[in-house]
C-alpha cells in the first residue's frame, strides 16, 4: 500500500514528532501526563503531523521548526478527541478506553485543556504572528462546528449544505490549516499555501464524510468502537440525510430514530442502520466524497513539482477509498 | 470606597474594555454567543482588566494595544469559570444560573472552549511573541491547578504549603501575568514588568485566601452560591486545613468532612462550616492573607511615581479587606 510506503520514506522525522509529542505532555503532573499519553499511546494515523511536513517541502524544510507547527496541530486534535468523548459519552475510541471512561468527565475536561494548553505553548515560540491567528481563529470555528453538532442532534430536517458547513467547521479547517501554517512555516509564497490550504480543505471534507460513512458500513473490529454510534447520540451525517431524502427509506427511517432518541443512547440501531444500507444514501455520499478528493488532487496540479506533492496525491487517494 | 473612585476614574477606558469583551462573544453562532453573553452580563469585578490597564500606565499607555491583552484575559478567565462550573456541578454564580444549570454540560464545555478560542484570537493580533509563550505557559499552569484541586479532594492530609501551590496555579498566576503582560504591551522595561508581576502575584494569593474564606463566612447574598460550596464537594481550603491542625476541632471536623464526602455534595455542611469558625483557622488564613497584601505593597515600593502605582495599592488594600 501506498501509504505505508510513505510513512516508511518519512519514518526518521516521523519519529521525532512522535517523540516530541509524548515530550510534550510527559511532564508537570502525574495523573494529566498518564491521561494524555494514554491517548497518545492509542495511536492514530498522525495526518496532520503528515501534512504539515509534507506542505514543509515546499519550502525550506526545518523538521525542528515544522515540528512546532505539527506536534500542536495534532495535540489539539487530540483536545478535541477528549472533549468529543465527554460530550458524546463514548467509552471507546481505537478500541481503547477513553479518557472519561478510564478516568473521568472531569479529568478528560482538564486533560483536553491541558493539551490544549501545551500545543499552544509550543506554538507560541514561532515568532510568525500570521501562524497565531488563523491557528486561533480555526479553533473559534471548530468550537462553533462542535457546537452545531449538538444543536443538530436529531435535527432529521437538516440539508446536505448544512452538514457540509458542519464537518467543514468541525474536521476540513483542522487539515487545511494544516497545510497552510506547514507551507509558512516553511516559507513558502502566498500562491502556494493557498493551493496547500485548498488540498487540505477538501482532503478534510472526504476525510469526515468517509468517517461517518464507516460508522454506518463499518464493523467494530475496523472502527474500534460499535458502528452506529453517530446515530445512537443523534449525530445525523450525510449517508443518513441522504436517506431520509429517499422517499423509499424515509418513512422507516423516521420512525427508527425518533426510537432511538427515546431511548437516549441505549438503544439498538441495527434496523437504522440496515435502512440507511438498503438506501441510496451510501452511494451518494461515497460520490461525493469522491468530489472532493477529485478537488483536492486538482488543486495539487498547479503545485511545483517536488516529490511531496506525489505523496499528497497519495493520501488523497487512499482517504477516498472506500475500505469497508 | 476608595475601589468606586477608581472605576470612576477608569470609567471610559473600562467601558471601551467592556464593550470589546461584548462584542468578542457577540457573533457567529447564536446559542455560543448568547450563553457567552449570559456569563458576560453577569458580571463581575474585572479586576484583570483593570490591572492590566494599570500596569501599562507604566509605560506608552495605547488603549488599542491594550485591551488586546486585557479582553483576552477576562475571556479566559470566564472560560476557567465556565468548565469549574461543569465540574463543580455549580448551579450559580455570582447570583445567576450558570451556563451548565441553564443550558447543560455539554453547550458549557463548548461555551468554555469557545470562549477560549476567542481570546487567544484577539491576543494573536499582537505581533510580541513573548506575550504569547507567558499566556500559553500559564494556560498550561492553570489546568495543572484545576486537576490538583480535583486530585486534592477530601484530601484531608494536604499541608499549607501544598494549598499555596495550587492556588498559585489556580488563580494567582493569571493576575501576576495580567499585570506582566500590560507591562510588556506598553513597552516597560524588564524590571518594571518583573515587579509589576510580583504585585500581582501577592494580589492573586491573596485574592484566592480571601475567596477561600469568603465561602466560609459569608452569607449567601455576599457570595451569590450558597456558604460552603467549596468544602460540599471537597474542595479543602486554607482555613479548613488550619482548622484540621487544630488539636480542638481536628476530630469533629474529620467526622464532619467524612459524613460530607459519604453523601457525595447533597450533605449539611453547616456544622462543618461552624466548626472552622471556632477554630484558630479564619484568623490565621486571614493573617496569611495580609502577610500577602504587604508583600504586593512592597513590590510596588521600587515602581516609579505615576498615578497607577497608588491605585494599584488601593487594589491591593482593598482585597486585603475583610468584607464579611
Amino acid at each position: 500500500m501506498k501509504l505505508l510506503d510513505l510513512y516508511a520514506k518519512m519514518k526518521g522525522d516521523l519519529n521525532q514528532i512522535e517523540k516530541e509529542l509524548e515530550r510534550s505532555v510527559a511532564d508537570d503532573h502525574m495523573l494529566l501526563s498518564e491521561s494524555s499519553l494514554h491517548l497518545l499511546k492509542a495511536g492514530g494515523k498522525r495526518i496532520r503531523p503528515i501534512i504539515v511536513l509534507l506542505a514543509g517541502k515546499f519550502g525550506e524544510y526545518k523538521l525542528d521548526t515544522l515540528s512546532k507547527v505539527a506536534v500542536p496541530l495534532e495535540l489539539i486534535h487530540m483536545a478535541s478527541l477528549v472533549h468529543d468523548d465527554v460530550i458524546d459519552d463514548a467509552d471507546t475510541r481505537r478500541g481503547q478506553l477513553t479518557v472519561k471512561s478510564k478516568w473521568d468527565n472531569r479529568i478528560a475536561m482538564y486533560t483536553g485543556d491541558y493539551i490544549h494548553g501545551k500545543a499552544l505553548s509550543i506554538v507560541s515560540q514561532l515568532p510568525n504572528p500570521q501562524i497565531h491567528q488563523i491557528l486561533a481563529n480555526a479553533l473559534v470555528q471548530m468550537c462553533i462546528g462542535e457546537m452545531e453538532q449538538i444543536r443538530d442532534f436529531f435535527n432529521t430536517d437538516q440539508s446536505i449544505r448544512h452538514y457540509l458547513r458542519r464537518i467543514r467547521r468541525k474536521t476540513a479547517l483542522l487539515i487545511a490549516i494544516s497545510c497552510k501554517l506547514g507551507a509558512i512555516a516553511a516559507g513558502v509564497d502566498r500562491k502556494t499555501a493557498n493551493l496547500l490550504y485548498r488540498y487540505g480543505y477538501n482532503v478534510g471534507m472526504a476525510f469526515q464524510i468517509r468517517d461517518d460513512l464507516l460508522d454506518l458500513y463499518g464493523t467494530e473490529k475496523q472502527i474500534g468502537k460499535p458502528p452506529g454510534s453517530d446515530m445512537r447520540q443523534g449525530n445525523i451525517t450525510l449517508p443518513v440525510i441522504l436517506a431520509l431524502q429517499d422517499e423509499n427509506s424515509r418513512g422507516n427511517l423516521l420512525h427508527e430514530l425518533a426510537l432511538i432518541r427515546e431511548q437516549s443512547g441505549r438503544s439498538d440501531t441495527r434496523k437504522a442502520i440496515r435502512i440507511v444500507r438498503e438506501s441510496a444514501g451510501g452511494d451518494l455520499a461515497e460520490r461525493l466524497a469522491s468530489r472532493y478528493i477529485e478537488k483536492a488532487l486538482h488543486a495539487l496540479k498547479d503545485l511545483p513539482d517536488v516529490a511531496a506533492k506525489k505523496s499528497l496525491a497519495d493520501i488523497a487517494r487512499f482517504l477516498g477509498k472506500r475500505n469497508y
